[in-house]
């Protein structure tokens, strides 16, 4: 989107931060070039949104701080990284939207979200629950985010819904288990018969008005329009339904965003980085929004 | 479609023509060798379609003209070319099927149509609408086609639709723009709450029984489909979808048709160029219909 | 799916069978490697099937026959080799699923079906019908498999069901040809209006509790979803459909099972192996679900 | 190359002859769309070979008869298609320059060769031998032309010199049951320490002023030169090498050419396919040379 | 190489800019990701170079300026711009790296370094002259840029050298004309005989002390290390060759670079790519050893 | 190779372990699925050796045990895994040979390797000498495992020799770094100036009757031969080069080997995987060769 580089957030209503680190991801890696390849096809991106009414350019200041120094197979290293990053974004008012790098990197960016904001709504479109206790036995990984950020209090799970889960499953009692720790969950299954508003509706139901935390796994996207991500499935949404269900959520109260597992060498043509891009178009437009809307200085 | 090669339209009902072209692309060049793709995948076509109720080499004699000798990087020129080989076609009144290149080269396609057939209707399906004043400050490329067209009097805005047209944009006021010009459009988030029926009846309206020009650009069609184009855009049409809308036109009064942007570098395992395949058999279909019913000799 | 290698059926539920054979494929060669593509990519498979409510490993016992010996170019041959193997795995009781391969292949597996269990219903997912009486005038190809099982008396047609077929055709006729030798047939265009129950009912009605074999080609699902494939057809399934019409057929009373014609080399990130071997899951899910419910010991 | 269409060789000094039958292929199929492929990017080849001082375009006659009528799967009867084809170029007088296809295609040719000219030296550059009895049991298909050309008397292996041979072998004594045959081996390790001349010089001695038949594998080159054939092998030689060897060869009597094995799905920026077409225009230039100095008339 | 940005030259000793136009190629665009590509894969390169005993990093001072503001389809609007951006580079004394683009690109930098240097030798690696009078009948592309230099006075044939040039030509005069306008030409023939040492002598005997401009094709190098580019050619040079002839020619006195023609879209594994970043690494690595012995301050 | 499945290496000459851990790689990872590329392409080795005079098959009892169950991200956990594995085989007396992975794996390796014949010499084909004391930081990497190794006591420097090194440096004094700690080098520029007998010749005089353990970076190959990797270096060398270097070393007394390295996602046409094949096949051919002649029982 050719937005200027900065080294700091200053001033900014957004910072686009670059979290180039897969080495969590239990199938294929590849994530790692996710900022890069997203920040690419980025130049197709034009600032006006009609459907949502703004000019991204005109009514935010926004800047690229390029790319956390995360260390590859360093996970705890690396989280440090991500929160003081994040931390520095955070102090300067401005809203974190970033770009993954697998799933892992969330648990970081929840962190710095939490010392600044609180316990938040996490509001989690994948096609993966990544509420697993362990993944090959270890704690840290690309499955585990979201069981850590509700054990150290990040999030809120009663006020948190994941949508989109699909797939075979280890565990049959997999949905069980985040309904058990509090979570929402809607399937793709479920996902499948709902319009934007019914959505919409389950969401505010639990949201509220608490802060909430938006992240987005790539995967959520069907593999037809998002071939390039490292674990893909099969059953999964169009680009258009995709939008309209972001398009959905504008008047939640975010705090950050991200967009998780684009893997470019898996891509091709770029659709799944292009997919990525538009995906944060969407959340710049709803920061717009809220800005022209007054609800958001 | 292993048509025979020709090198006059004596005696045709169609003729395609490819144009090679597409150094007017702003984003990604390589619609040069649409032509080539389009024709290399089109072997799978066989001859009946059976939704349409034709076979389209028992009622229509059809021929392949080869490529117009274009000229990259100077377009002037090749629109002398374009134009001087559908001279040639409409002269032996034979319908031009032409394959692109870039979208730029419906400028010099309709000019020889609006010199046989006088102001045209234009039937415009793509994401983008090709409309601006000038890109990069010129005059003459392939985001600017329609608005000359509209200044020479090729085309008559009134009598006009585009079709399927979404993504982010320059300028806000586009649609607006297109508005004022007289153009009816039908933008592709409105266009998924449509059947094919009501796309019928909204372009029947406008365009009635006027002489038309049916130009197809493949980024009509969601990346998913048509991953091999210049500038794709999300949020587009399933190969479904586009065949049941072009179908729906069967009536109208058809002068020529093109589609343009499939660019076989970025496409895989030649998906898009089968697309653009299948889309110029259903043009042909059309034209084998209407000679059945009588409306066409 | 890291099921156990083994070198006979004794004692399993199903039996997974490799037939690497692409030689009578008309257009693109290729699924030859699809036994090995398949199975690559089947590692991302985990046991629960939520949806259908049922843990493969936990019901059934199943194991990996590896491939059939296939001869590429010697059809008959390689007839002879599919037949004996499925044999192995029919007289142990266990449920063929096959991989393949071209369509061609599904002859040979029906040879061995219909002599252990009589003539049997077809249900057959596919694009094209499979009917020719001959392909460059020859009688054994991928264009003839169901033509020939006809003849030879494998299969019933009058309680067969053919799903999908769609794409231009050499012969108008097909479907009604397909229809005076018996076969019900569901065109895609028709298919796109019925739910999963439609689909269910046309082909109880017609299959009742007839003995049945399930074919898939992947061309059923569209280029979009499966582009590895040998004859892409445009205007077919999306994934999320194509798993739902499956898991619909849950009660009806099957013998074996193939999906054919995935094709690695055109594949791309895999997407189209790894649609395979969700179907696959599927199948094995709905013997799960049937042992589950004693229908199946 | 931009050669004119034709229907028969008459007053052709060359014609060019597609093979598309890959069924035959043990490893990787793929070379039935190598006629295609090679057509397709010799638009770049321009008509003068300075080093060989001629232009092919000037001093000779040529044409592109299309593609023999093959049948996949059925080798025998398209062995006959292609003898057919090639009579007819052979009555013409023209020299005939096929391209493959895979390497059993051979068989057809040389059999129409021998009919016209008597057995003749087989000059033969290829990472294989091709001189086994049977491969999986069977004793027509790439792995077995040159045996079968022998005991058919098509080939005197005695005046026949192979080149290139190298990677592992299923037989220690493939080497010397090619010598046993009579044919002159020149390994790949060995040629690697041959200059032009040293080459030229073995096979003058073995084939002297007899009728040569040329072909040419493409898997000769090293996979890093021509990554798009069936069954690559390390080792092999660079483009420019594989120039100097074919150049050297200028005086010999020859009645025709193939390259064969080029399999566009494996290829990547064409670079196999030009590989192949510049094989070809070495071939014509050779032709040219022996026009102009009078030794071909 | 993770270079500072600059908006301006002043004070540096080099300075990178990208000029993303390729709409003058004759056959594949693409480079007009050229610069983007090459910059991506340089993050690779280190700042050591021991070869040549030096450290770019500390030796030199260097940024990239980002790319020239190009036109696509209007060449004389883009040698405007090019020379606008090189006039600032030269003004402030720094030495021009330009990264293409296709060749046409190189006349509108020469235009600046002309104004600033005088007439220049010209030092240039490719297969082809690009000394055509016309391509297309059209007098400004990628195939007659140092036609153009050298009638505008900008460059100084008697003390030029051309190197690499080979494959097929349009005009068998072509190395004629060239030395009839008074140009060196080494042919790939003839340098494939060549050392290092040997090609030194050759330039230096031409060039002398005189200033030097060049210019490097990365088609000079062969399609199985640069497979992507627009005009491949095989017979070409090998990675290692490269580099050893660039560092034999350490002591020109050299006044700017340029690398063209590097295609993404035709490459993979970003190997050319990174050929382009290697060799201008080489050319950094060149200006450091002549500030290190104080031929350069 | 279509080697037996093994659960233990009890009574084999040689025991094949996939190793697929890339998660410490600092560019690109993909070397995970190495093990799985290159088993899959092995089907095309056949078991005779012509250039050693040997048939691994009949020679040698060798089984595949499959792969080390390697944790992402958790580099120590996973020596752990690779160190058990290995001592297993050991114990049996069979020599492992193992498939990476990224470099990072050696270390894990050879502690099993030196716990069993202790201190040995190295024999390291590479790009890099990975003898870093860090890598962004952190003393576990693909950058570090020789240092590490040198550290642990596991290999004697001043009996280990590194071979090919090249590219640009994060520190020029890298060589003499290692030349400090007792290594020696042969650089890649000086390499191309060897025969595979100077290269013999200096090994044998460092690593005498010691044993050796031979580590090969597929790397050392240049990346128009082996392009799947993560960091590819150009100025490498060819596939016959390769080959030539490892059959001269057939007389050093080998404890194990390993192939690291191989990206199969960056790899086209399974080039690199093939070469890598090629590899193992040539380490079992020396094995076979030390058998043959007595040198091994």
């Amino acid at each position: 989107m050719r937005l200027p580089h900065a080294t700091s957030a200053e001033g900014l209503d957004f910072a686009i931060v670059g979290i180039p680190f897969d080495t969590a991801a239990s199938f294929r890696a590849g994530a790692r070039f996710g900022p890069n390849g997203v920040r690419n096809i980025s130049a197709m991106i034009k600032p006006n949104n009609v459907a949502m009414g703004v000019n991204i350019m005109d009514s935010l200041k926004g800047a690229d701080l390029g790319d956390v120094p995360v260390i590859p197979d360093y996970i705890h290293e690396t989280y440090a990284a991500i929160e003081q990053t994040l931390d520095g974004v955070l102090e300067c008012g401005a809203v974190p939207i970033s770009i993954g790098g697998d799933h892992a990197i969330t648990l970081g960016e929840l962190r710095a979200i939490a010392k600044k904001h609180g316990k938040v709504s996490l509001v989690h479109f994948d096609s993966h629950l990544d509420l697993c206790d362990t993944v090959f036995g270890q704690k840290y990984n690309h499955g585990t985010p979201f069981r850590r950020a509700m054990e150290e209090g990040l999030i809120d799970p009663e006020k948190s819904v994941q949508i989109g889960m699909r797939g075979s499953l280890y565990d049959p009692d997999d949905f069980k288990i985040a309904a058990d720790l509090g979570f929402t969950v809607i399937p793709g299954d479920k996902l499948h018969t709902y319009s934007p508003e019914d959505l919409l509706k389950v969401i505010k139901e639990k949201v509220g008005d608490n802060k909430v935390f938006l992240t987005f796994d790539i995967d959520f996207v069907d593999p037809a329009y998002a071939p390039g991500t490292g674990t893909p499935e099969v059953g999964g949404f169009t680009s258009f339904e995709t939008l309209q269900y972001i398009r959905a959520l504008k008047d939640l109260n975010f705090t950050g965003f991200d967009v998780v597992e684009v893997a470019p060498p898996y891509d091709h043509s770029e659709i799944t980085a292009y997919m990525g891009a538009n995906i944060i178009f969407e959340f710049m437009s709803i920061l717009a929004y809220q800005k022209k809307i007054g609800k958001r200085k």
